[in-house]
């Protein structure tokens, strides 16, 4: 069934608002970062990384953010350029902002944490002036990163894309993303994804970033009441996800569906999140069955957790089929199916 | 008919959420700012004016708001202790911020500009640990003011009121209010005033902060689009005030009801629009109907623009019922009324 | 004996930089400020009440300041050009920032305090840009403010200032004028304090200012040792002044010159410095003997606490020469002579 | 001929106040810095280098400075600790700040720039409560560096620290180390530079450098000039860097000692300057004469030229003593000299 629709006349299957960043993974890792010596710099950022597993899964996407001016700027642009992401609404930042880093800490297979640099960074610099409703109309669906809410004028430039978005009646799809670093407060980040959950046609993020959405909607913190509480304000299809216990998909006919992880030898315990993410909804815009939407997102997310990089080894269709195959072959048909 | 329910079994008729300020306004008037020499400071801003003019009809207030830690904020809240204005969430700012001052120039009975002194003004540093989800529920409904919107973290505090008025089922007032001092863009103001607006119950303001609120929704320009559009959105009452041409209240059920200004020789052109709220929310709260709420509004408002104060010169309800008889002897019974 | 030489061929006596504001004193006075209802205000500021005391009394004077880009921009200097005080280098803020205020509390003949509005004030964001060596040279002499020192980039302006004096062989005067506002820490005080003192040819302030100046210096925090030691680094006159106990000026032949206040009845209790400072000048200016320039300074300064305003009430030369002669007449010849 | 005086009782040989940070070089050079893959991270910062050339050549430096609370934060610590270098006055970072990055782009062995991470930088946070007297009095000699004026309050601990090494008779070594981030204007170097130098004994600086501090001082331009103007106001040597040109040192006799690069096959364009004032300091704090203090200078930044990392690859006494030996066997005992 289909729960949302998406205009396929348009430019864009998707278009993302939020941050593109540098990742910044060690070379030398299973240490503490402060040993590690010597690192490897891929593009990131999750709006960024769906945009890149889109695009290698063969969906056409545009992009609005801010970059740095520098030669970081240069190389995530050109990146994405490489992969067909249409770079024309990125724009470069001028009072000196430098795009964000993210350095991996990777202490073991299930243990990681990160050191990111995000002050006057430039994804949050993104102004209400640079996201053009003309853009906008050329995207069959539009995305927004709930880490874009963290800071003005990030904040506002996304809520406008989201207003806009509605108005032209495309479907707004809110990873809700949460990074703490820019909040000055748990309430800010509550009002603020509770105002974007609300005008969002599906939404998809962790049992925390649920709970920090709805702090102040009274509910009872289970994953059925989100989902009933957000369907009930317009939301089609609502995701919770709870890592290596799997995924549910909620949607507003009553139904769910739920998914777990692939088994695979783990490299690292992050990086996920955006396979799933690119690979569930490229399965949404093919029109596929919610639960082959799920299975698809769950073995992209599998392929990136044993590997070293996330955007750059984004796997293409033939690949996330050869992978499911596989673990099919190994471990039957219901690997990951519940 | 009673298009909005209040409990009247809530220890406050209203919680207002905002600004508490100073005007200082000249004595010696009708000459350019620069020129007057000496002034009289009252206590000012509009939700503390509406607050005022409240008190002085007989109904109980409360107000969440951050003042400045020196004599003018002690006296604005001695001032509201002396009104029988709850205070008890009345903050005080600890850090040097300042409250706000509104200098008025009064060229003439029609022309007048103010000087305002916002930068780092007490009222915007109103912080979302201030809103007390208590309080809010000890009133029958929730006051929010378009300025207290235009600066973080009294932006957040604000949101945070009206999500947790919501939550408790109090129905939101949402007094446009706009004033450009402290936004930073037009995109800012529209996002903001769209998500207010889109969760209010009642919602006041002139066609000019319509027109604000209304950039990213595709409407006409017209007070009818406006009044249906919010409507749709949850509204009950839509009211559009045009200064001397009159307002219109539009309710939920597809009437309209106009009022007109009642003839008075002015003083001065501003501080009708308080005085005006105050009475209106007052009669509607008394469970009058829309046309009458409208005829007591206008006549504070017409008795305040003959007066050199706001909040110091807010009737009582004798004293409007006799300007209301006085007017209507002199100029007809339907002098206000279209 | 002559202590600095100021070259009488300079277009100007004396070039000011630093702030102008606006003083807002209350009619209703002797009581809390709270109380006072109504206001009369006047130019105010340390250097700005200095240069219209010098103009006063004949001396020409130019300033360098920002001030606001408002009708309070307008009246200070509009009175400035009235003065005969020249503002072709005092600039309009351009990005809302607001003159400075100053309420004062009169609650007694000799208690008083004061309410300052220094957030984003505009004589704090003077560049070092608006700052011109070609103005400077046009000086016989430049005054610089310790306010002026509190925040950048009026910090670095007035930095620069002296610096191009310095090197224009024109005498630096450095009234320490401290104001317990903007200021981050005392070290921060210290530091900017220590460092202009060091440059300066001449130094007025109070024995607290000197004690701020004074931190890092390793001083007993005696009078003497304040004047060996910055006489040491350069300056010709120290002055130490003492509110009611009088005032001392220190010259580098190791003379000092001691007045005190002339027998007035007090309206308030501030207010006399800046009579005090200019009256000093003048005379100095004018080349009289130290202990005359104290004596008339000493008057002017009693001639302003007897008064409402500051910079409206200061006197030409032939009142304070009639001021001088009526208390000696009093009081005896050595009235204020120590 | 000793110029300057080193209290030889002192705990330390040299406290340094200023920035510590971390340096990412490319691993995949000579190519533009955004197709740059891969990346070594050392210590950086130029006094932190300068500290860790000292301490292999066998000084005893304390480091006051903040950096990060985080791995990185731990790792310069940790690095200094193993190197000998107090780190007992090296505070953490409690908001957030990150410390200082930079990415070094090598184009080839002459071509290179820098892209730096110094918004909310660790070391400018650098408090004046940090700066303690007691410690610096254990200090021989206090040496400042010109970045760490370029912002508040760094820039106020700075100047603390100078003002403090002055009161207690303690050599103030300034080395001017300009870094075009951070800084406002022009105006701003310039003031800060010329108040700093105007009270160091030692100064050390490209031609670059000296003519941002003496934009307010009206001189020619040249080194001689330069080293006049400074000894004039206390400076006992003045040395002024040309590249590949050399370098001279100004004594306050009126003498002038110069020296040339050493002939090295260069791996990158940057990082010598580090180098050269370690070893120049060591042999100065060892007595030795300004030319040799030049000559061993000179070849640590040889060494360091030649080398991927900075602060890792300072050489020790013995290994400066055979790279000259080698040099010399090589090309002649006056290879450097002029």
């Amino acid at each position: 069934m289909k729960y949302i629709e998406f205009d396929k006349s348009k430019k864009y299957d998707l278009i993302l608002v939020g941050r593109v960043a540098v990742d910044l993974n060690p070379v030398d890792y299973y240490c503490p970062l402060n040993e590690s010596t010597t690192f490897k710099r891929y593009l990131g950022g999750s709006p960024a990384n769906i945009a890149v597993g889109l695009a290698r899964l063969g969906k056409k996407c545009g992009f609005i953010a801010r970059v740095s001016d520098d030669q970081f700027g240069t190389f995530v642009t050109d990146f994405f350029d490489n992969e067909g992401i249409d770079t024309s609404h990125i724009v470069r930042c001028k009072n000196g902002e430098k795009i964000g880093l993210t350095f991996t800490e990777i202490k073991s297979e299930t243990e990681s944490s990160i050191v990111m640099y995000r002050n006057e960074a430039a994804d949050l610099k993104l102004d209400p002036a640079d996201v053009d409703e003309d853009y906008i109309k050329q995207g069959a669906a539009v995305l927004i990163s709930g880490t874009a809410l963290a800071e003005s004028p990030s904040r506002e430039a996304t809520l406008k894309a989201m207003l806009l978005a509605k108005k032209n009646n495309i479907p707004v799809i809110f990873v809700l993303d949460y990074r703490a670093y820019n909040w000055k407060s748990d309430d800010e980040i509550s009002v603020y994804y509770s105002l974007a959950a609300a005008n969002a046609d599906m939404i998809i993020g962790s049992r925390v970033e649920y709970d920090f959405a709805e702090r102040f909607e009274g509910l009872d913190g289970t994953d059925l009441a989100s989902a009933s509480y957000w369907q009930n304000k317009g939301a089609k299809i609502v995701i919770v996800t709870h890592g290596k216990e799997g995924s549910t998909a909620y949607t507003c006919d009553g139904q769910s569906f739920s998914i777990r992880p692939f088994p695979v030898k783990l490299l690292k315990s992050f990086g996920g999140g955006d396979g799933y993410t690119s690979a569930f909804l490229f399965s949404l815009f093919e029109g596929k069955e919610i639960i082959d939407c799920l299975e698809f997102g769950s073995a992209s997310a599998a392929m990136l957790v044993a590997s070293h990089a996330c955007s750059q080894d984004m796997p293409n269709v033939a690949q996330v089929e050869a992978f499911i195959r596989k673990e099919k072959e190994e471990y039957g048909e219901m690997v990951a199916r519940v």
